[in-house]
C-alpha cells in the first residue's frame, strides 16, 4: 500500500507527462499555468488512495484523478472570475493574469478535457458509470456555487441551507473522487456507498474547519488573512449559528456590523469575534466539524477491508481536519 | 423516413418533456430561456435524419440530438459574453438579460448537462465512442472560438487559417452530430467517415454562404444587419481574398478602410463592397463555397444506402447554401 506523499508523487509525474504544452497557446498555457500553481491535490490522492485500498496496483487510477483534479481546478478558474478574485494561491488568476475571456475560454476547455481524461480509464465498461457519477457531482459544485451568490444578497439563509451549499460546491466533489477510485477497483456496492458517505461527511467537515480558520486560525499556517470572511460580510456557519443564538441586541450588532464595509476592518473583525466568543462559537462550530468526522469515520468503519488498509484515510482525514494546531 | 419538418416536431416535443425547469431557477431557468429562443436546431435535426437513413425509429436518438443542441446553445451563451454581444435571434442574451455570471454558470451547467444526456442513449456500450468524438468536437469548437478572437488583433490571417478556423468553430459540431445519428444507427465504419465529411464541408460551406450572406445579403431573409462583418472589421473569407487579389492601391485603402471605425458606416460598407465587386470577390466565395458542397455531396454519394433515403439531406443542404436567393 502507498503512502499519500507517494501517491502524490505519482500523481505529479502524471500531470507532467500530460500537460497542456498545445497549439493555440492563447487557449492552452493559462491551463497549464492554472495546474501548476500548486494546491494539496487532494482530490486526486483520495481517488487514488480509495483505489489503493482494494488494488495494489494505481495506474489505471490515474487518468480519473487527473479528471477530477482538471475539474476542480475548472472550478476555481470559474468562480474567481464570478467572485472577481485578483489571487489564487498568492499568484495572479487567470483572468487576472490574462484576462477575462480567456478564463471563460480556457475554463471551458478544461471541463471538456476533465471528461476526456475520465475516457482514458482503461476498463471502457466503466465509462458510463463514471460518467454519470462525474456528471452529477459536476453538476452539484454548479448548483453550489449558485447557492453560494444567492447567499450574498438573501437575509434569510438557514443554516440548512447553508450545509446544502458547502455539501454541492466542496463535498460532493471529494466523495466522487473517493467513489471513483472504488467503482475503478471493482470494489462491492456497499463499499462504494460508504467511502462516498465518508468523503462527503469529510468534505462538509472540511469546510466548516476552513471556516473556523478564517477567524480564528494563525495567519501564518492558514494561508489567508485571518477575519476575511467577517470583511467580506460572509454568511459562514459562524456567523448563521451566532444569529441563530444572539439575543436581540447582539443581533442588532451584528446585522450591522455585517452589512457595513468600514476603512477600519480590523476594528470589526474585533467586534464581531467579541460576540461570537460571548456565544461560544467557535466551540459550537468546532463540535459541529467533529460530528460530520465522526460521521465520516463511521462510514470508513463499514467499508470491508481490512482496518490496516484504512490508516492513511483515517491520517488524511485527521490532518486535514487539525490544521489549526 | 421522415421529412425533416416531422423531424423537427418529433425533437421540440422531445425538448418540451425535458426542460430545465429546476431548482435553483438562477441557475436554471436562464438555460431554459436561451433553449427556447428557438432557431433552426440543425444540429439535431441533421443526427435525426443521418440515424434515419439506416433505423425507421428515431427515438434512441433523440438525447444524443438533444446533447448537440445543449452544447450548441452553451457556446453561443459563452461566445455572447466573449464577443459583448447584447442580442441574440432578436431578444436579449443571457448576459444581458441577467448579468455576466449567470452567463458563465449557467454556461457551464449547461455542457455538463449535454454530456449527461449524451449517456442516456440506450445502448450503454456506444458511450465511450460517442463521449470520445462529442469532447473532440467540443474541443475544436473551443479552438476555433479561440482563433477568431485571435484574428481580431492579427494581421497576418491567411486563406489557410481562416478555413481552419471555421472548421472547429462551426463545421465540426456539425460533422459530429451527423455522425453521432450514425454510430446509434450501428452503420458501417465506411459510411461514418463519409457522413462526418459530407457534414465537414457541409459546415465550411454553410460558414463561407454566412460571409457571403453578411455583405450580399437581403436584410428581410438574413435576419442580422448587412455589412455587418464590414463594420466590425471582420477577417472574413471576403476581406481575406480581396487583400489577396487587390493591387497595392486597393489593398491600402481596404487596409484603412477595415481598421477603422467611422461614423459613417454606410459609407464605409458602401466603399468596401466598391473594392470587393471591382474584384469579383463575390462569385469567386460562391465558387470555393460550391467547391465545399461539391465535396459533401460527393462524400454522401460514397455513403451505402439507398440513394432514395439521401434525399432529404440533399435537399437539406441546398437550402442551407441557398439562403441567399
Amino acid at each position: 500500500m502507498y503512502t499519500p506523499p507517494e501517491l502524490r508523487s505519482f500523481f505529479l509525474d502524471y500531470m507532467q507527462q500530460h500537460n497542456f504544452q498545445f497549439s493555440p497557446k492563447e487557449l492552452f498555457e493559462p491551463v497549464d499555468y492554472i495546474l501548476q500553481l500548486g494546491g494539496k491535490r487532494l482530490r486526486p490522492i483520495l481517488l487514488l488512495m480509495s483505489h489503493n485500498l482494494y488494488q495494489a496496483k494505481i495506474d489505471a487510477a490515474l487518468p480519473a484523478a487527473y479528471s477530477y483534479e482538471i475539474f476542480h481546478n475548472f472550478s476555481l478558474v470559474h468562480d474567481d472570475i464570478m467572485d472577481e478574485a485578483p489571487l489564487r494561491r498568492g499568484k495572479p488568476t487567470i483572468h487576472q493574469k490574462y484576462d477575462i475571456n480567456t478564463g471563460i475560454l480556457s475554463g471551458d476547455v478544461m471541463l471538456i478535457y476533465a471528461y476526456r481524461y475520465l475516457l482514458e480509464v482503461p476498463d471502457k465498461n466503466l465509462v458510463p458509470e463514471l460518467m454519470s457519477l462525474f456528471s452529477k457531482v459536476a453538476s452539484e459544485v454548479c448548483i453550489g456555487q449558485q447557492y453560494d451568490m444567492n447567499f450574498e444578497t438573501s437575509t434569510t439563509v438557514t443554516i440548512a441551507a447553508y450545509l446544502q451549499m458547502i455539501e454541492y460546491k466542496t463535498a460532493s466533489l471529494i466523495a466522487g473522487a473517493l467513489q471513483t477510485g472504488t467503482i475503478l477497483a471493482g470494489a462491492p456496492a456497499a463499499d462504494r456507498h460508504h467511502i462516498y458517505e465518508f468523503g462527503r461527511n469529510l468534505g462538509i467537515a472540511f469546510q466548516l474547519q476552513d471556516d473556523i480558520l478564517d477567524t480564528y486560525g494563525n495567519a501564518a499556517t492558514f494561508g489567508k488573512r485571518i477575519g476575511g470572511d467577517i470583511v467580506q460580510n460572509k454568511k459562514t456557519y459562524l456567523v448563521l449559528k451566532a444569529m441563530q443564538l444572539a439575543n436581540n441586541t447582539q443581533k442588532q450588532v451584528l446585522e450591522e456590523l455585517l452589512s457595513s464595509y468600514p476603512k477600519d476592518e480590523t476594528a470589526k473583525i474585533a467586534a464581531v469575534v467579541a460576540i461570537f466568543d460571548a456565544l461560544d462559537i467557535k466551540s459550537i462550530a468546532s463540535r459541529k466539524k467533529d460530528g460530520y468526522h465522526q460521521k465520516a469515520i463511521e462510514h470508513l468503519a463499514l467499508v470491508k477491508v481490512a482496518e490496516e488498509r484504512k490508516i492513511h484515510l483515517k491520517e488524511i482525514a485527521k490532518e486535514l481536519l487539525e490544521r489549526m494546531k
